[in-house]
C-alpha cells in the first residue's frame, strides 16, 4: 500500500512517508504490546517486541486483506506460528481499525476475545497457534489450497519463531511447500536469539536457518528485521519469487527497551508501562491495508459418483469400503479433499484419488504436516479427509489437539486398527486410537464393522463439525446391514434379542460377539448383542434401558475405549449395570489376527466365558 | 574386520577375499529375505534387498559387537529406523551365528521372536521399530549417550529409509545430531526410490538429501548402495569423521530378482521362493563378528542431594517440588538423567540441571527427539526423566506408543496441566494427557496434590518399569500432606471422613474438593475426600469399599480421565455405586484460574452442588 492510499485526519499517519509509517507503526505495535501485557499482568511483550517491524511493514505495505470480510476466499492469510506474540497480533487488529481500543483492553481477561494465544474466537484469526512448530505446516495447507484448489492469487504469511525451528514439523512443511511450489507462501522467521530458558542453538547464525531453507527447496533472504527498507524489499522479493521464501530476520527480542533488549530471562513476561515513554509514548496510527486481489474460486464439478453398496452375508473390509464412499461422497460433494499419508493403497483412500485426483494430497509420510494442511483447507471451505494407520495418526496427536482449539472442522480416519491386523505386529497396531480422539473436545467417534455401515458413516462425517474419527480394519468382515439401513450418530444397533446377558462391541469385534451369542443359544444363554458404531457420542439411553449384564468387547486397550464409555453412559444415566470388560490388555505380538484375537481375549470364545460368568454371578469373573 | 579373522570351516568364509565375502553375504541375506517372507507369507523382502549390501558390509567389517552379551555398554548399535525391513535384521542376525536357521524360520508366525517388525523380545534388539521416522531419533539418544554419558567409543548405526526422511522427526535427529558434535553416529539411507504406494518426493536425487544433512551440520557421502568397495570406504569415512555422517545409497528395491527390481507395486509383498534360484540359492555363511573396543563406562558419582521437604500448609507448585525431588534424587541415584524440552524453566527441570549438569540434556523444543533420546538412553542403563508442558507432551504421543513396544523404561513428567493454567488459554492445557497415557500397556499415571506427595512420587518413579508419567500443576497449592508421608503407587489417600458422599479427586482439584466438604460440612452433608494421586493403577480396593455415593472432579475432560478410571475399577470389583462426574467438558478460554476452574464446573461450588444432587438421589444430578 502506498502511503497516499492511507487514510488521514485521525488515523494519525498524515503526510508520513513510507518507511517512517512503517517505523513509527513498528513503535506503536511495542508500546501495545508493553501496554496489554501489562495491564494483563502476564504475556509475551518481548517476542513480539522483536517482531513488530517484520508485522508493521507487511500490514502497512504487502498484506491484502478486507478486515469486514474475514472469510472472503481472496483474503491473503497471516498466520502466527509463533502464538505467543499474541499481543502483537492483536496489535495489528487494533492498527488494521478492526479492534477497538476499549477491547484491545482485555487482553486475556476471562470472556475476552483476546486470550493468552491467538483463537478463532476473533474472526480475523483462521487457526489457534501456541503449540510451536504448527502454524507453518498450517499454512502450507492454506497455500495448496490457495494454489491447487481455491486457485486465487492470495499469499501465505506466517510469522514463525526461531525456537520453534527446532520442532520437526517445521522441516515436513518446509519439504511440502517445495514439492508442492508454494510460490504463495512466505514464511517470517523473527530470529531473537533469545527461547524461553536460553539461547537457542544457533543464535543470531542466521545462514544456519537460510542453508537449510535453500537445502529444502526454497528461496531464503537473510534481514535485519528492524531495517523497514529492507524488510520492504525482502516481501518484495518473495513476491516475485517462483517458490517459497524464508525470510530469516535478525531481531533483538524486546527491541525498544533498554532495561529488556535482548536480555535473557524476559521471556513470557509483562514489562513496566515505563517502556511506553522510551518508545515514545502511545499512538493510534489506523493503516489502510489493502483489500484483496480480484478473483473467483475455482469450483470444481459435483460429477456424481457410484455409492458403494455390499450384499448382507458378503465379505468386505472396512477400509475399503471407506475408499469406496469417499470416491463416492466425492462425486456428490465437490467441497471434498483427501489427504493420506503414503498409504493410500493401505486405507483405500486411492480410489478416491483414482476417481477425483485433483482433489487428492499425497503428504507422504508426515502425519503432522497432513492433519496441519487438513486444518488450513478447511479454513477455506474445503471438507478435508485424513488417512492413515490408526497407529500412525498418533504422530499427529499434537496437531488435532490444537484442530479442536482451532475450533476446525477435519475428519480423520485410521486404518489397521487393533491386533486384528495380524502379522505386522504391535508398531502398526492402533491400540489406543479411540482413548485419545474421544479425550477431544466435540469429537466424534466412529467405528463401523462392515462395508455399508462404513460408507453410512463416510457420508455422515461428511456434515459432522468439529473433529470426527472413523476407525477402519484390515481384515474383510461380513456384511451385516442392508444398504440402506440408517446410523445415525448418537445410536446404536440391536443385531440380536436376548435377555441374560448384553455383548456390546464395535467394528471387529462385533463379529466376535455375534459368534459368542450363537454358541451362548446352543447353552440356553440368550445374549442380546449391541453395536456401539458411534463409541462417542455413544447411545447411553440404549445403553441404560438394558438392565441385564453387559459384556463389552473391543479390539483396542481397556482404557478410555468402548468399554469405559459404556461405563459413563451408565453411571450418567444414574443406572447401576454389572460389565465385564474385554479389551486388550497385554502387548501383542505377531501371529494371524485368529491368534492375536484369541490371545487378547477378545475373541468368541472369551465372549462366551465372560457372559456364561456375567450370567451366573451379574459380575465380572 | 578382515577376512582372516572370521571363522573357517562350515561357515562358508573359507578362502573369500573381503569384497567377495561381502557380495556373497549381500546375497544370502537377500536370499534369507525371501525365504523368510515367502514362507510367512507376508514381510517386506524387496526393502530388505535394497539394503542387504549396506548391511552385509557393515555386519562383516564394521560393527562391533558381542552377540553373547548385547547389553555389554561398550558394543555399538545397531538400530533399523526402516523397521519394516525385518528380514533383513533377522537375516543378519542368522548371518552373526546368533539365530539358528529353525527360529529363523518361524518369522512372523504367532510366538515367534521373529515378529513383523522387530520388537526387544530379540535380546539384539535394543528398540522397537516399525513406526517410521524414529530410529534416528533414538539412535541420536544412543551416541549422546556414548558420548557424553557412557563415554566410550561404541558407534550408532542406523538404517534409514528415504521415504521416512519426510518425517520432521528425523530432522529433529540431525539438528541434536550435530548440535550433540556426534561423530559417533552415521545414518545409512537406503534411498531405493520407492515407498509403499510409488516414488518418494526424490527419487534417485541423491543429492537433495546430501545437500540437507549438510546443511543441518553433517558429513553427507553419496555412493552406489551396491557397490560393497565403495560402501566400505563410505563407512571408514565416517568412522574418521569428527561430525555425524549420513551415507546416502542409491539403492534398487527388490535387488537381485528381475521380476521386482525397482518396480513399484511390491512394497511389503512376500516374492515367490523362485528369486532364491535367481540370487545364486542359499548360502549359510556366519561371520565373525568383531568385538567391541575395551573400555569401562563412564560412573558418575552420587553425590548426596537434599532431598525436598515441605511444611503443612506451606505453599508450593506441584512442578517446583519435581523439580526439587529431582534434583535430589539425582544426587542420590547417579544413573538418572533429565531431559527437558526447552522449558526446564516452567517444568523446573532446571533445577536437577543446576546440581547435576552433566546428566541434564537440553533437546530444545523437539519434543519427539526428547523421548526418542530417552528411549535410547534406557537402552544404554540410564534413567531418563523428560518433562515439557503436559499439552506438548502430545507432540510425542506416537513416540511414546512406541516405547511401550520398546518395553522402554521412561519416565515423564507433564507440567501445566489442566485450566487451572489459567490466563494462557487453551492452546498450553494439558486436557488430555491422562487419557492418553492411562490407554499405554503397562504405564503408570501419578498425579499429585501437593509438594511432599510429588516428591515421594518422583521417587517411586525411580524403581518403575515402563512409561510412569507425573502429571503436575502450575500455580502453588496448599501442602496438605507430612513430608514423611507414603504414598504407595497403586494407593489412594483418605484425607477427610465422611459417610454421605465420597468426593475422589487428585492433584488441583483435591484442593477443591477439600474445600467443598468442608462446605457441605456446614450444611449437615459429611463427605470423605479421596486422593487417587494413583491414577493408574488406582486403588480399586478403596473405591470399591466406599458403598456411598461418589463425585469424581477432574481438572481434565472426561474421557479416559479420573472419573472414567474410577469407573471402571468400580465395575471390575463388580460394585454398583453411583458416580457423578465433573470435569472439562467445554473448549476452555483465557483467565484466571479460579474463574477457569467455576467455568469449567470443577471448582468448590460445583463440587458442592454436584455432592448435594448425589446425596438426594444417589445419582447424578
Amino acid at each position: 500500500m502506498a502511503v497516499g492510499d492511507t487514510a488521514v485526519g485521525d488515523t494519525g499517519v498524515g503526510d508520513m512517508d513510507e518507511r517512517e509509517l512503517w517505523q513509527e507503526l513498528g513503535q506503536q505495535l511495542r508500546v501495545d504490546a508493553v501496554r496489554a501485557s501489562a495491564k494483563a499482568g502476564s504475556g509475551h511483550p518481548t517476542s513480539s517486541m522483536s517482531a513488530a517491524d517484520l508485522a508493521a511493514v507487511l500490514l502497512a505495505a504487502h498484506f491484502r486483506y478486507d478486515f469486514d470480510a474475514p472469510h472472503d476466499p481472496r483474503n491473503d492469510r497471516l498466520v502466527f506460528s509463533k502464538g505467543h506474540a499474541s499481543p502483537l497480533v492483536y496489535g495489528l487488529f487494533r492498527a488494521a481499525g478492526a479492534l477497538t481500543e476499549e477491547e484491545f483492553g482485555t487482553y486475556r481477561q476471562f470472556g475476552s476475545r483476546l486470550q493468552g494465544h491467538p483463537t478463532p474466537v476473533l474472526p480475523w484469526v483462521d487457526v489457534a497457534t501456541g503449540s510451536l512448530g504448527q502454524g507453518l505446516p498450517v499454512g502450507v495447507g492454506m497455500a495448496i489450497g490457495g494454489k491447487r484448489l481455491n486457485q486465487l492469487p492470495f499469499r501465505v504469511w506466517v510469522i514463525c519463531g526461531d525456537s520453534e525451528m527446532a520442532e520437526g514439523s517445521m522441516w515436513e512443511a518446509a519439504e511440502h511447500a517445495a514439492f508442492y511450489e508454494l510460490a504463495n507462501l512466505t514464511a517470517i522467521v523473527d530470529v531473537n536469539r533469545l527461547g524461553q530458558r536460553g539461547e537457542t542453538m544457533h543464535g543470531w547464525d542466521l545462514s544456519v536457518f537460510t542453508r537449510r531453507f535453500e537445502a529444502f527447496g526454497w528461496q531464503a533472504i537473510e534481514v535485519d528485521g528492524h531495517d523497514v527498507g529492507a524488510i520492504d524489499a525482502a516481501y518484495r522479493e518473495a513476491e516475485a519469487s517462483d517458490r517459497p521464501t524464508a525470510i530469516v530476520a535478525r531481531t533483538v527480542k524486546g527491541k525498544g527497551y533498554s532495561k529488556v533488549e535482548n536480555e535473557n530471562g524476559w521471556h513470557g513476561k509483562a514489562v513496566a508501562e515505563e517502556a511506553v515513554d522510551e518508545l515514545g509514548g502511545l499512538r493510534n496510527l489506523i493503516v489502510d491495508v489493502a483489500k484483496p486481489a480480484a478473483g473467483e474460486p475455482h469450483v470444481f464439478e459435483a460429477t456424481g459418483g457410484e455409492w458403494p453398496s455390499y450384499e448382507l452375508g458378503s465379505k468386505v473390509s472396512t477400509r475399503k469400503a471407506y475408499g469406496e464412499a469417499l470416491a463416492g461422497l466425492g462425486g456428490d460433494d465437490a467441497k471434498v479433499v483427501v489427504l493420506d499419508g503414503e498409504v493410500s493403497n493401505s486405507t483405500y483412500a486411492e480410489l478416491f484419488k483414482d476417481a477425483h485426483p485433483e482433489r487428492f494430497l499425497e503428504m507422504y509420510i508426515a502425519e503432522q504436516q497432513m492433519v496441519a494442511a487438513a486444518v488450513g483447507l478447511q479454513v477455506l471451505g474445503w471438507k478435508p479427509f485424513c488417512s492413515t494407520f490408526a497407529a500412525f495418526l498418533s504422530r499427529a496427536y499434537d496437531f488435532v489437539r490444537m484442530a479442536v482449539v482451532s475450533q476446525a472442522t477435519v475428519r480423520l480416519c485410521g486404518s489397521h486398527a487393533g491386533v486384528s491386523i495380524g502379522e505386522d505386529g504391535p508398531s502398526q497396531m492402533g491400540l489406543e486410537d479411540i482413548a485419545a480422539f474421544r479425550a477431544l473436545n466435540g469429537s466424534t467417534v466412529l467405528y463401523p464393522c462392515d462395508g455399508n455401515q462404513t460408507a453410512a458413516l463416510v457420508r455422515a462425517m461428511a456434515d459432522l463439525e468439529g473433529i470426527s474419527y472413523l476407525r477402519t480394519t484390515r481384515g474383510d468382515t461380513e456384511v451385516v446391514y442392508d444398504a440402506d439401513e440408517e446410523f445415525p450418530v448418537g445410536g446404536s444397533k440391536t443385531l440380536r434379542e436376548g435377555d441374560d446377558v448384553a455383548l456390546v462391541a464395535a467394528g471387529i469385534t462385533l463379529h466376535e460377539a455375534l459368534a459368542a451369542a450363537e454358541t451362548l443359544a446352543g447353552e440356553g444363554i440368550e445374549a442380546r448383542v449391541v453395536d456401539c458404531y458411534s463409541v462417542k457420542p455413544i447411545d447411553g439411553a440404549t445403553l441404560a434401558d438394558l438392565r441385564i449384564p453387559i459384556v463389552t468387547v473391543e479390539d483396542h486397550r481397556p482404557e478410555g475405549g468402548l468399554g469405559e464409555a459404556v461405563l459413563a453412559a451408565l453411571a450418567d444415566h444414574g443406572v447401576a449395570t454389572p460389565v465385564t470388560r474385554l479389551a486388550v490388555r497385554e502387548l501383542p505380538q505377531s501371529g494371524p489376527p485368529a491368534e492375536l484375537l484369541a490371545a487378547a481375549k477378545i475373541d468368541a470364545a472369551h465372549i462366551v466365558e465372560a457372559a456364561r460368568a456375567a450370567v451366573r454371578t451379574g459380575a465380572p469373573a
